[in-house]
């Protein structure tokens, strides 16, 4: 059964998570965002099953977040690299990374989390936080609302 | 089938995208954030299958980002409201909404965003943006690595 689709919602997060609404998704253009680039890299790193694979990568070249580059003529062969809009959405993971180490890691049960983001220049933790680019406030919900634009 | 899960993943996307891996969960948590408790509340505005909606209901209130509260002895009905946990998860889907605004509208081409998230108070237009807590820099791919916790 085909699932309901979001693709044309007038709302941005439903738009998006038509897009990423997919356990792999996210983990693909995680991967993506950490320069893999070969069928075989994203298979192996990611423990997936070849066809589901294809399936999203294929979906993410359709949606204009990778794109087929070939890599070797004989036999031919394609990488796939992060296009503008692929990078762009790396603040949303980013976002997925801050709220996931708060919420799902439980340091004193044994469950810390193992890794850090860090900056690859100064080499210092990145904590991710979403603001209001023009005051530079943490958004927070009970401080936004939404409504039809005039 | 099951399909794979990430809950245990050491990566924080990989866990949060287990949780939001599935198109309704980001749309349900979007009501919620906008005030919605009610199950046939969720059920009008999504238009949602029933039974995809109590799946979902229920995920989120195990995972606690949900709780129930009766507001109704008889028959009894709960209501479900967002936990600190749940309300945290709020960035996430602001995140979402600047890079779909960002780039799954198209303007000119007709379809140009008819919302917009604005400040309660004010009634400015709020932009999300995610950013290095530390420096207020926003993030960007190319300056982020991720490596294992010393």
């Amino acid at each position: 059964m085909r699932r309901t689709r979001f693709d044309h919602a007038p709302c941005p997060i439903a738009r998006t998570s038509d897009l990423i609404g997919d356990g792999w998704t996210p983990l693909i253009l995680r991967e993506a965002c950490s320069g893999v680039r070969r069928f075989e890299d994203f298979q192996s790193r990611l423990e997936i099953p070849r066809a589901s694979l294809a399936t999203r990568l294929d979906r993410l070249v359709d949606d204009g977040l990778l794109r087929r580059e070939p890599y070797q003529d004989s036999p031919p062969r394609d990488e796939y690299r992060l296009t503008r809009k692929g990078a762009e959405f790396y603040p949303v993971l980013a976002a997925m990374w801050r709220w996931g180490s708060d919420w799902l890691f439980d340091p004193e049960g044994g469950d810390a989390l193992p890794l850090e983001l860090v900056d690859a220049e100064s080499g210092r933790e990145v904590r991710p936080l979403v603001v209001d680019e023009r005051t530079g406030d943490p958004i927070d919900v009970r401080q936004v609302r939404v409504r039809l634009r005039r």
